[in-house]
């Protein structure tokens, strides 16, 4: 803050970020005695005391029901891996940015010096009462699974893993347009999702409550499949959930062929030759950043439909579709939990917005769509109430 | 939030609080996708990296070094008491927007559903990479002494407990200008602090290091002394500090007697015939919120100088002339901690700060004098330089 010049001064990125991307600000006067007296001591002892008295009234009084702590311990950072807490405070200060721009959501970055289960699970409940929701970020597989549940299972407010389950939610609402373009239905649809890790975890289980019946997973080994010796618990859960129910195993090849959806959050490289083999009118989600798995120019030569991850190519699947309105929905509900319905809900609103402008390069709206929030919130909070979980 | 009614509609205060009195905000435009793509992904990508490779450029890059955790467990909070952490919440948010007002530093409020000195520490220490410092407030006494003391063992950021160090250099600011007026030297004067719990005990220590000879601090059982057998160890140590250098020990009507000085940081009750047994041209200073421990009206007639911590009257000891102006400072030389030089240097901007306006009522600033935050500031980043803890 206090320096003029920095080490990458004159590049637009870095000087963007000097002095970092976001600030408190106060939203009540602070200018003279009557107003300190009144946000401050003494009056601040009688909103105290009534909260004291009545815990639910700190819905009202405090900014706590708007607030979202975005935390991470730096150990899955976009693509970068485990650069460790401080490294990873760019990435939280955008994310809690985005919340506000989009979901009027206030985000708070907490980078967690610490990648115990344990002590992140205890460091965040201890800290609960500070916040309306946890938005968990960029820790990696398969602890941010255990991490997840813990703290659902300990906190009554919303707690969410957006690397899973915002991914999830807009890869369903892209694949229900594709589908649609494509005259397929979700029941006779066969989906191979290339990655098990948090996003593919996650999108395998929400395709499966949309009705998906033939899917499977591939990681670097090939099809997660019960048949394999070298499954962790979280993938031989998923075994059970997917390839079971089709008998498959083998590599990527193998699971490609004929397939009508790819889906990847990999990373890796699919060759030309094996997108050659999908069925005709097939759709591709290359969602690898930066480097999509197959080139859209590549995929566009057997695809029908073709998503990535990124904003320079049409149908970019990207998260802030999802958690801003998720959550700003959870809150207008105030919702106790984010449940399945809620997300299967978060994922229609968003399908729904494409409505006639359906095509090839538009199954999923813009994220600068300024109707994609209030949509995809009013959804959310629909459902929270239908679920029994609002309490508003 | 989302209520346009509440229980309390109607109450100023109350309108006020709903929905929180603070909010975060972006510092970045985040209208389109060119700036998404520099504030997010991909761009942030390079400036993780960068703070991967090199840990200091985290300064440059991002928010922390300019925020601050306000961390409490609710235990003593104001006059209230042990309300716990959810009831707090308006004093930590009205702390932080006080932060931000007065010296320019991100506040973040963290209530912590703990009271566990172990797991309070290890809590903080763990989200310490998010934050440039740590406030501890409205933690209960003895318990408060061994957190900052550990926290400031574990962390290489400033740690300051605003109850303790931001009442005693202000107190002390408004005590040298008291002798001043008055015609007394520091040395020679002979002060009785009431109440040993966090603020008791901080100005004790200060006004030691300010000179203070001739000091005794009373508890409810009378001067802390170490004939007594009921001490804590906290007490113990301040028996050693104080009293046992006067060997003066007995109830308050004793300590009173012929003394210079009364500091009340009890929330108790002086009669009238002990403020009649002080030394003429005394110095009452009956800080207890919102009841003085003197009535102004009845010290006046025995006492020269007259301070509260109340608005309402004269001579305001308020924390809010210190804790802002201290952080800035301690954030502008990057400060690894607040060392007691930069209190005491704190508290001599404050003093000096009232110059030539000096008189009974006027023997420290008030907190909407525009000079006090960049005073303090600038006086505490020079003894972060001169002590060797400056980064900058």
């Amino acid at each position: 803050m206090s320096d003029s010049t920095h080490p990458y001064a004159g590049d637009p990125v870095f000087d963007l970020h000097v002095g970092g991307k976001m600030e408190v600000a106060a939203s009540v006067p602070l200018a003279g005695r009557a107003e300190l007296s009144m946000a401050y001591t003494p009056g601040v002892a009688r909103v105290c005391t009534a909260i004291a008295e009545d815990a639910t009234l700190s819905h009202h009084y405090t900014w706590v029901p708007n607030t979202v702590a975005v935390v991470t311990d730096g150990t899955a950072v976009l693509g970068l891996g485990d650069i460790g807490p401080s490294a990873a405070m760019p990435v939280m200060e955008g994310k809690a940015i985005l919340f506000k721009q989009f979901g009027g959501v206030d985000g708070i970055p907490i980078c967690l010096d610490t990648t115990d289960v344990d002590e992140i699970v205890e460091t965040v409940v201890r800290m609960a009462p500070s916040f309306g929701g946890i938005n968990l970020e960029d820790i990696s597989a398969p602890r941010c699974f255990e991490i997840e549940e813990r703290l659902k299972e300990r906190l009554d407010i919303p707690v969410f893993h957006d690397d899973q389950h915002g991914t999830a939610v807009v890869t369903l609402a892209a694949l229900w347009n594709a589908l649609r373009l494509t005259g397929r239905t979700v029941e006779s649809t066969r989906v191979v999702i290339s990655g098990a890790g948090a996003a593919g975890v996650a999108i395998a289980k929400i395709l499966v409550e949309a009705g998906v019946k033939d899917l499977c997973v591939v990681d670097r080994k090939g099809i997660v499949s019960s048949e394999r010796e070298d499954l962790t618990p979280v993938k031989r859960r998923l075994a059970e959930l997917t390839a079971d129910r089709n008998g498959r195993a083998g590599s990527l090849a193998e699971a490609l062929r004929d397939a009508d959806v790819y889906v990847g959050v990999s990373g890796g490289t699919v060759p030309e030759e094996l997108v050659a083999t999908m069925a005709p009118e097939s759709i591709v989600f290359a969602m690898a950043n930066p480097d999509p798995e197959i080139h859209p120019d590549v995929a566009h030569r057997y695809a029908r439909v073709v998503a990535t991850g990124r904003s320079d190519f049409p149908n970019q699947i990207n998260n802030v579709l999802a958690f801003p309105g998720i959550f700003r929905g959870a809150f207008d509900a105030r919702a106790t939990a984010i449940t399945e319905r809620m997300k299967l809900a978060a994922a229609e609103a968003l399908a729904e917005l494409v409505g006639d402008e359906l095509s090839a390069d538009m199954v999923i709206p813009s994220p600068f769509d300024p109707r994609v929030g209030p949509a995809v919130a009013a959804a959310v909070a629909e459902a929270a109430r239908e679920d029994g979980v609002a309490r508003a």
